[in-house]
């Protein structure tokens, strides 16, 4: 493309740099900017440079803050004793947007993978055994993928609490709610039968 | 959505201000720069304010440009007595990937449109008419968009300009390259039939 300016070709270069956006929709974002006021450009970049320069990870459990420890691990709502283990901020904010979890969280920063080259030492695995050596924590819930790696990952920190009479829970897996059955994958369904549950409990 | 971090929020927030991105997108932008080193997070935002605060606008043609005159009015390669009248810098580039133009360009910067409040004195058309009094330009020709407001805008020039010997040109409108006749719309259709052409001229 020939925009005629290699200002507005550096703007464009920038947005298409982000995930998701290719040439032609950075593009229509760069010409948005051109054609707001000077403030909104203001604006706009300076929120992302104070975030990226002043975001911290809470020092108990690694998710994004604002201060030393984070808005959920200062909270005295919270049930200190259930701890749920996830893989990055995303997650924190997946389980937040339920409404259902009253506990803490533990983020590790990722999963066990030989492939990638994460081992166990990247994680933040061995901050999460010092946070359950302090004896509070009764539960942790492994809320992570479904995949390989993850299970990996479970297994590892299981193996590494054997001694301890900690509880070690994992997602329920299943048929998602409101899905219909003949689009369920075949190892989801055919675990659901296996592991299927009273009609009473549910 | 919990953010659990105000500067996490406040980026999300300017991410979502841009046409197209929803919140979700903007996390996952805002989550991208917060996970790339701080230097991305300087370039990205320096690039936007550099091309806000610098980028000017042709004094001849009002196409945006990095000088006083931009790379089309200036090149000398182009033919100066063909000036191609669009409604906005989009256009321009358009067109200019086509390939197929080798003429000048004139910016109105909108169409004339009551209804939204743009009356002639809001567009670049006085300008264009003292571009047109300097004699080189032969020919223009309306690449506005096949609308109302369009047709408005050609017939408000064409009136300007009955005194004048200049060459007044649309595009050709018609029926896609590529589409198939089924989908074209009853009036494309009919009007191609109306102003059909003579196979050998095509």
């Amino acid at each position: 493309m020939n925009l005629s300016s290699k200002l507005l070709e550096e703007a464009v270069n920038a947005f298409a740099s982000l995930p998701g956006i290719g040439k032609k929709t950075a593009l229509r974002l760069a010409l948005h900017v051109l054609t707001q006021e000077e403030n909104y450009a203001k604006d706009f970049t300076e929120s992302i440079i104070k975030m990226r320069k002043h975001i911290k990870f809470c020092r108990e459990c690694f998710n994004i803050s604002d201060a030393e420890l984070c808005t959920i691990c200062e909270s005295h709502r919270r049930d200190r004793s259930l701890v749920c283990v996830v893989e990055g901020i995303k997650d924190v904010m997946a389980i937040e947007s339920t409404g259902q979890y009253n506990g803490l969280y533990h983020v590790l920063g990722g999963v066990i993978s030989p492939i990638e080259g994460i081992s166990p030492n990247d994680l933040e695995i061995t901050s999460l055994m010092s946070r359950i050596d302090k004896g509070e924590i009764k539960e942790i819930i492994m809320a992570v993928s479904p995949t390989i790696e993850g299970d990996t990952t479970i297994y590892y920190i299981s193996k590494k609490l054997t001694d301890n009479s900690i509880k070690i829970s994992t997602l329920a897996r299943g048929i998602s709610f409101g899905g219909e059955l003949e689009y369920a994958d075949e190892l989801t369904l055919g675990r659901s039968i296996a592991s299927r549950r009273p009609y009473n409990e549910s």
